[in-house]
């Protein structure tokens, strides 16, 4: 097969992705399946990020369209011990069902680690959630009825947008600038709605490194969208994934350390602290809304594995988290580092281009001028072997096609440096 | 405390379990919440299983109330020593995240078990799930708008129950005898419902040992099934956890493997023949519903933990898990032969009690005269220290109150005697 060929193949893959993200494939079998669908799945596509990344694995890509952890982080020795000692001690156990609520003994641990981030939660208070997207698909159950509105960051993360779309939110977008969701632009929305009798369930923020923005919400303005949920009624869904990874500044205090009200639900995840593979992360809020967790979750898997959260409880109990934390930030903060360092050497200088400066996180959010068409440029960054996912994928509404998102924490120092010189070479070419 | 208190407070106990598995608890703190829940999320109610299973946890109850595996049926030792040698040997793919379709050489190995069943699948027909729970769930997200009817066995899984409930299903309940769901009483409904122009979504069934029934659906009934659903052109949902574990009689064909026209979906679980505590199980069936099945996953958990999946994944490698299906089976065949010479043993004769006999399975329907209700008799077995479910639960519609469901697989034999014992003198005091 010629060269030629293989462009022309990798050209229809990548059509047939973006084609499959937007729609859903039609039917080719025994019976006719479109009209026995409900109405929540036609409302549903497979995420363009996870399938962009089935594209990018050609070893030949770099990569900086992914959101995995690095795995050189994950404390592989001390965790293959503990699993073989969990299944010994307490495989009876463990191999069992399990409560919905989840591991008494795991709640125990993360009451501690809240209580070193400023956050006083009782066990009832916390539920185990097979890691935080079931977090976002127990919050659309729960709270949102077909056609309800929900406030979210312009942009935002993809997998909310995929939970709240799947039960068929309205999403609006509220835009960011580098201090985060535009507290301005928030009130005077909600006054809006409030003209048209439109009370939103929630308002969906990630405080903390944003993804995709990789920008932090500043003290000033959560106190304020604390002050806005208040005098609008509304409760605030609070999405951490990153939080424990912060490479230089001050910790800024959670919205539920800050939280008076009883109206700040919060979603945690094992997945970027320690590792995403066994699926593991907890909520924490009001009792009366963790307790509508626990039936919600019922319903859906009866119970987070009993086997990963004795593994977790185990580790944690034997205090190795936070320093497993430390050496992650060390390595990521190096890495964010050198993707800064390399955008600034290669990008062309005054063509529009900008960029975020991440205190934390995994992601940096690139903007080109309006005129660039991040989707269109795909095509080329992939002929270029460089990778990333085009920043429409991030909009619950009006998406906007200039933009894209790069992820430093997989890609190794040699990859950082040699992809955004590729990337470099892309994006120069579309600059006017 | 008198002994008097304690059972004053043990009713209250049962009362308080009772109330809440009826109905959603109000609320006690800062902001209201009930106006802001879904209706989804108002149409639940917790597990009234799971809610008794935590009241018949005291030691002195013999509990056949749960749907618990033994525990000495879990291959403790093998799974500890793979588990160990995944994490360090494939620590950084198992610890990672994985593809929503599930972990490929899983699937390779479930096709070549599923083969050993009669069915021939593809790797695109296989999806694997955490745990059939959440395939019973994707079920009702892909399948079920508010109001849609779905056929179910009368009575049925209370955990499909819960999930269908959660999309606001409308569930019709067709009658069993000793060979499962009859089918003239399908087929009176399904016209019935036609010329109301109600189209059901599917036909829900769970044809080996059913839950709670423990019957098996003959093969003449699932020949007519698969006719009735091919005439009114619907989908068969096949629950399939229990199948494998037989004690006696010939293996009947799945509908699966029955069905020539891809309208069969079936869920599967590791569950029961090998631990529920990894939370893994898979669903087959027509490629383009299994695709589906990805697109609603992908929002609800990303993945299901590779970490488990590589670990089972091994154990099949290794060719084990015949063999303990085999020593289950030997075990459960034990339990269940005890159990039905016992009810034999102590039951009264000629009061109109019947019960099942199940060949395989977990469980057991014992049935009283009409005018029993076993849900006011509970209190009085709680305090003969022995525990059962209440038939009640398992009602998709139309409740009725005088039956019970035992299970037999989690009790010793010692307990089986003694249990049943203490069951027939609470239900013989019940008897006129």
């Amino acid at each position: 097969m010629s060269i030629i060929n293989n462009k022309n193949s990798l050209e229809k893959s990548i059509l047939y992705v973006i084609l499959i993200a937007r729609k859903i494939k039609g039917g080719n079998m025994g019976i006719e399946i479109n009209s026995r669908l409900s109405s929540n799945i036609k409302n549903m596509k497979r995420s363009v990020i996870r399938e962009l990344l089935k594209l990018t694995s050609k070893p030949e890509i770099i990569s900086f369209a992914g959101g995995l952890p690095a795995p050189d982080t994950f404390p592989i020795d001390e965790i293959a011990d503990i699993a073989k000692e969990v299944v010994l001690n307490h495989g009876k156990t463990a191999l069992q069902y399990g409560s919905t609520e989840g591991f008494i003994p795991l709640k125990e641990e993360l009451i501690k680690f809240l209580k070193t981030d400023g956050i006083s939660v009782s066990e009832k208070q916390i539920i185990i959630t097979s890691a935080s997207q079931q977090g976002l698909d127990i919050v659309g159950k729960i709270f949102i009825d077909p056609g309800d509105t929900v406030i979210v960051e312009s942009p935002t993360y993809v997998g909310a947008i995929s939970a709240f779309n799947s039960y068929k939110a309205k999403m609006v977008g509220i835009e960011m600038d580098d201090d985060g969701m535009r507290m301005d632009l928030l009130e005077e929305k909600l006054k809006e709605l409030d003209k048209k009798g439109t009370h939103p369930k929630f308002i969906y923020v990630i405080p903390d490194f944003q993804n995709p923005g990789g920008v932090t919400l500043s003290l000033e303005r959560r106190n304020k969208l604390l002050s806005i949920a208040s005098e609008f009624d509304l409760i605030i869904i609070e999405d951490s994934p990153y939080r424990a990874i912060r490479y230089r500044g001050e910790t800024i205090p959670s919205l539920q350390s800050m939280d008076n009200e009883g109206r700040v639900v919060s979603l945690y995840t094992f997945s970027k602290i320690l590792f995403p593979g066994m699926r593991l992360g907890w909520a924490a809020g009001p009792e009366e809304i963790i307790d509508k967790f626990v039936v919600a979750k019922q319903a859906m898997d009866l119970c987070t594995p009993p086997f990963n959260q004795a593994i977790v409880t185990e580790y944690l109990k034997r205090d190795k988290l936070q320093s497993n934390i430390e050496s992650t930030i060390e390595e990521y903060r190096q890495k964010n580092q050198l993707m800064l360092e390399k955008l600034d050497e290669y990008m062309p200088d005054g063509k529009g281009l900008k960029w975020t400066k991440p205190d934390g996180g995994l992601f940096l959010w690139l903007t080109c001028p309006d005129y660039v068409n991040t989707e269109e440029m795909f095509y080329d960054a992939i002929k270029e072997n460089v990778a990333y996912v085009v920043g429409s994928a991030f909009y619950g509404e009006n998406p906007k096609y200039n933009s894209l998102r790069l992820n430093f924490s997989y890609p190794t120092l040699e990859e950082i440096d040699e992809g955004v010189k590729r990337l470099a070479k892309v994006i120069s070419s579309k600059l006017k």
